[in-house]
């Protein structure tokens, strides 16, 4: 019985040291001079270890203070870039594609916990900041393939685990065009963008900030460090080159083709999450987790002039494609929310799919806090379970119609409307201490239709 | 042997006779006037027939010119109202909730076929309307579960048969508050909303019009029908009552809790689809079909307190809920586009999830057209085919991330992106001959990036 | 608004007539013989309506006495053959494989009922006939998709509807192959092959017998009738040419590969179930009923040779290929007993797999009459319901393992073992008054160790 | 970041030591003697780690040899056993009902991979040991979730990978009628059980034997080890404790129902499968690797009483209950073959599951074979993959009707029947090296009929 691992870890992370301190170095930027940290070759299974994105700067304590104050600047921690080679030892090129499939994650062995947040609405805040601006918290432990919280009582789900960021480094000519598009909108979106209330109280854009910058093997401080940092790009949204494309379902099994901007493809992955709903509604909405990845890439030359079509004024207007895996939990039963694109003050808004979404999500949380939950724990809770969130109907003017659909099972008690009111026994009684901190904000806050005194 | 039909047909329909000379006179607007045809009572399983949505305006010819030339007054011909009871005999109250089971559906014996069609962009447009102004249609025939194209060839599926129309009529008041909501966005919403071209090119709602108007037993000209048709809301857009949500899991086993706004509830069914996508982006998008519906109702005594919240000004702003049913078809594989809210002109938008969808389908149009199809085939197939839109990221500003999951097993070739380009034998040539009008208007249309020549 | 059948009725069936009334005649026999009632050509969807497998023989009535007294002779009543041409008018052909697709299926409108049943020992018996041998009848119900039973209350289940019998007609060769097997069996069986109690209590085979024989156009007491049903084989066993397959999965979409032993194929249908478990325990086990098939052929020239390999003596040994189709009901949670090959008194058996199953069965059965269930009730709802009977341990000497996984949301309460016994409410009283039959037989029957005083 | 195993390893395995030199004892036999070698409480997660079943005997090198020569006396090194308490300290008591929840599992890191094997006709044989009598051997390597063979190529799929051992202690009593009601099998069954050739050519049974046996901490050699290893109950059968159940779906997030039989429960878990095909065929058949268990174990009081039916002549006589778990693999096509219970000579059978299961297995054999496989290939497949056996009819004399369901996507081929003789491009070479011994035994072996020269 000889033992060796049989995939080469690429990328380890030493649990007991900070995200600086890694032998291989993290960084939190996309530049496309941001040097490789490891390389690999196509047909090989690798794995890359990677810290939560705070770096574990959110911790297991039963305090929402770590959340009120969290540093946006830093997030989120990723483990590369990773260079490709074919092969013969030739790099992926720009114009290929670079087929990623997942072999197996999960949490980092030791580490199986995660927490699931709602940012202060000057901070970040989330889908619903609006209604919620206050910064809470909620830990999940795992057993297994299950996740339950003290926190949130009568829920017990297996995860759908899947890293929230997957992407190639991008070129110089694309990040000038993300940094380029970003500004305008921070410059002038509130002008010319009508949206409603809770979504433009947000930040419209995080532009590229030296502050919390990590650049990997550039040293801090440098000239070139200094250069970079300016340059490159926040990782919050997804881009052309996935990133933070935060799609639920990329589990086991599963597969990204995406664009390759630089000679290598720079691959970097992080952002792990036992378990996220559609949309990841709290922002720091999935159970977000310390991971590996077991990864095998293949390279399919010049594959973005043969399955990307450019949509947009430039070549790099791409997007990746996915292959969803086989491997997802079976339910079998679900409770469907609806929203169509009137808002929380009754006007009526044309075809939005967000504001309709917004409703849905609304509806749900209403609807489930007659159960016994606070609607915090309800918020946090379809941020990061298994729930469907649809795009039902884009074009029957003026609504759009979303929904947000919940598997039953997941619940201890039975959540569906019924005609004959059968008392079912004694009901647990639930503990709703969520670690929730007070909202000190100056942004008026939309007033519940539906809250109570 | 006794033959008896196990379930009464309380609305019967002719295919030899048009919508107005049906025995029992349809609908196609909302008002709490519209006197009920009929009269259940709960437990009942009892079955509704319907026209298709135009009323046989649509027809099997191998043309285009019916869509480019058709009338949007008379959309959607609707059965109904029907009065339902308890068992003993009270009706439903407003407050309730009408919970409706859809025990069995499908299309008419004798009908089976259904169209997809793309409205010309001055008459209704559709969800890519910039980008496809001209009217087209395909036919499908089904062969039982199965519905297949002469139209677009090298496709089969299995439908997930669903009417796109199930609602109760809406009382006075909340008439009044859809209309007022509806008018002012029509009067002002060009310049209060900013949105992307493709949209705000399209009608943005539709107000009250006597031209088509239907109303079941008020006989045409009389002051009442005057009246109620100046009053009586369209059927277009899924509103508080359900009503046109066109969700397309709705299928055999489904619930829907549906609040009741006028004593009898007095349900309303129609716009049959044999199969539809998540979208349904043409917009005469879903198969269309006649059809019928098994239905069972059960009342849940002031259900609207017990289990909707209201979320809007008025106890009445609140939306249905919905229980999906065990046999919908079952795919394993799919392949999943994205898309994220930067327009096709390369601009920025903010957490845009309908520009993001938008994206999303051009991506997957774009795509399978290098598989031997037209684009127009391509934007027909995504309308109506089993496939899954999903909100998958709506807080990572600024850019909403929205997918787009197509089964590949619908296919007859392999669609799926290949390192090796193994050859596959000789492809049956497509014969893309969508009946297909000019388009005429004059609003510019966006050119498509990736359009040849 | 034209109205035409989209397929064709090649059988129709009557309902308010008897079997032999039909328009065109039945049969309940296997002959090469028995002349086409219809023809269908390749790629045509056509229509087979069928009367249930008794023919009227078994009714509505609550009553067993029906049960008790059927006339085993006449079953099964069978439409066809269908002789089955190619577009180019040329038949089937011996050799050929016949590929029939399930396009659509259900109850014949108007007789959405059926029945389940256990027959008396003394006439036919099932599979656990030394513990159960009265006869016992189950009326179910149907609501669309669904079923229920006064019965068995607090069941409710969505049927994956399927014909017990797909078939086409043996050649004379094969005939005699089975003929003289089956008479073998019957005359050396009890002596030469040592079986448990339970199985070899039932008859071994039933012969060739002109008593309640039906031969389609053959006319009753002519000498060709005289000949072909002394020869003619009983459709009870599925047998090389498919035949009473009783697969529970082969339904909506399915596809079944038949040999073809006589020119134009000959093929036969009937036995309609609304719904089955594995292995259709109690014999007249599973939702019996009238209903249609919407069925579509086609012709692989030579494909036995190419597809089917004979096991046995001659190249006519085969058995038909099955696909499955792509809408069952979805299930998520199943409990599952398993069984061993240790008889009911304590005798080990070497991996005999029948004894296996019935152990599960057995265990299965005393588990759910806990929940406030007769044993019969129990019996007869897993002949029928959607429950999967596997072969899970075939070799770990002497154990055959067995295992019966049943979908726990059929049942209106939590059947699953639980550590805390939570009170449930009042529970519903049931009302387990199936008509049932005394035994009069002179069979000793099995004491069920688990029956009580 | 704190690193803490999130659950403790009650039972480690050193992958660089033979199963005797293991830190905690391991053992291959059933004795309520055989003291616990670890305690856990309920509620609380646990790891328990295990070595193949054979300790590592069987290598990974590309030779059959070691399966020809294996040696069956060792068989299976189960991990345990386990002394389950409650949270008062309390244990586990007979009479109660053990509820062991698989929370996760998999290979044990840096020792992924495993083999299928089918032994030598005289060394246990297999199944099909008449048809297939040499000893062949494939072996797995694991990428992440899927399995992948160089011995059997174009196939690779997820595994549905389960424990094939769980189980509690006999007590004394229950260890007596094992031991009792096998040795009567081996006495006289060969002259009172008539069986098919097949199968009769297996041992009936393995009885007590000193050589081999493995006591945990025992000590060999020891009066008291002589004692218990001549009346120790071997581990390959399944049995009223659980044991070898090798049930292909006790994946993750499963939970077992076992009885207690003595103080404290004592759990013992081992022979760890990748993947099985129900039925495991080639016997040596699951793919079989070293691995580990999270389990987390419930006491129900009494629960023997309140869930288990004896179905015997004691009390004892019962068996285990299941839940399956809710990440099963999602396959969506399946061709299925089916048996008769014909044997290959062309004998009836009477309602014999195992003989018509045997038929199904050889027909998917013949059939998947030409595709570019050999037999011995498509058997070890079968074996292994996630196949599923059913028993479809048992009532249906004289034919026990079974069917086996293949999965089409784990093949790179399409391997359905085609109407059309599409080609597919060029085919890859299959390579079937699969190391195969000869046969040298005196056992006649059948002769396949459909064997080709």
């Amino acid at each position: 019985m000889e033992a060796s691992h049989s995939c080469r870890v690429v990328i380890p992370i030493d649990l007991k040291k900070k995200p600086r301190e890694q032998k291989i170095p993290l960084h939190n930027r996309w530049h496309p001079d941001i040097p490789p940290v490891a390389e690999v070759r196509t047909g090989e299974v690798f794995r890359v270890e990677m810290v939560d994105f705070s770096g574990g700067g959110i911790t297991k304590e039963y305090t929402a203070e770590d959340i009120k104050y969290a540093d946006p600047s830093i997030v989120h921690y990723l483990s590369g870039p990773i260079r490709v080679l074919d092969v013969d030892g030739n790099p992926a090129k720009p114009g290929d594609l670079l087929a990623v499939e997942i072999c197996n994650l999960g949490p980092l062995p030791g580490d199986e916990w995660g927490f699931t947040a709602i940012f202060d609405r000057e901070n970040g805040g989330g889908f619903l900041t609006d209604h919620f601006p206050c910064a809470t918290k909620a830990i999940w432990y795992f057993e297994g393939i299950y996740a339950y919280s003290p926190h949130i009582p009568g829920v017990r789900f297996p995860g759908l685990t899947h890293p929230g960021i997957v992407g190639t480094a991008p070129s110089m000519e694309l990040l000038n065009i993300w940094n380029e598009r970003e500004r305008e909108l921070v410059e002038t979106g509130l002008q010319s963008l009508k949206l409603c209330e809770v979504v433009h109280s947000r930040p419209l854009a995080n532009l590229p900030s030296t502050k919390g910058c990590f650049l990997g093997k550039i040293e801090e401080g440098t000239p070139e460090w200094e250069r970079i940092a300016r340059e490159a790009a926040r990782t919050i949204p997804g881009r052309e080159n996935g990133g933070n494309c935060d799609i639920k379902n990329l589990s086991r099994g599963s597969k990204v083709y995406l664009p390759v901007f630089v000679d290598g493809a720079n691959l970097s992955t992080g952002d792990m999450h036992f378990s996220q709903g559609d949309g990841e509604v709290a922002f720091c909405g999935a159970i977000e987790m310390s991971g590996f990845l077991e990864l095998k890439c293949e390279i399919i030359r010049d594959g973005m002039k043969e399955y990307l079509t450019p949509m947009g004024p430039t070549p790099l207007h791409v997007n990746p494609i996915f292959e969803i895996g086989p491997v997802e939990p079976r339910f079998s039963e679900w409770l469907v929310f609806e929203g169509i694109s009137v808002d929380e003050s009754g006007r009526q808004h044309f075809l939005d799919a967000t504001i309709a979404y917004k409703r849905a999500v609304l509806n749900a949380i209403d609807y489930l806090s007659r159960f016994g939950y606070t609607k915090e724990q309800v918020y946090l809770l379809l941020s990061c379970c298994p729930c469907e969130g649809r795009i039902s109907g884009i074009v029957d003017s003026p609504n759009a119609l979303a929904t947000l659909a919940i598997p039953t099972s997941i619940f201890d008690q039975d959540i569906r409307p019924k005609t004959n009111k059968v008392p079912t026994g004694p009901r647990l009684v639930r503990n709703p201490d969520i670690p929730q901190c007070t909202y000190d904000g100056k942004l008026p806050t939309t007033k519940n239709p539906s809250a109570t005194a």
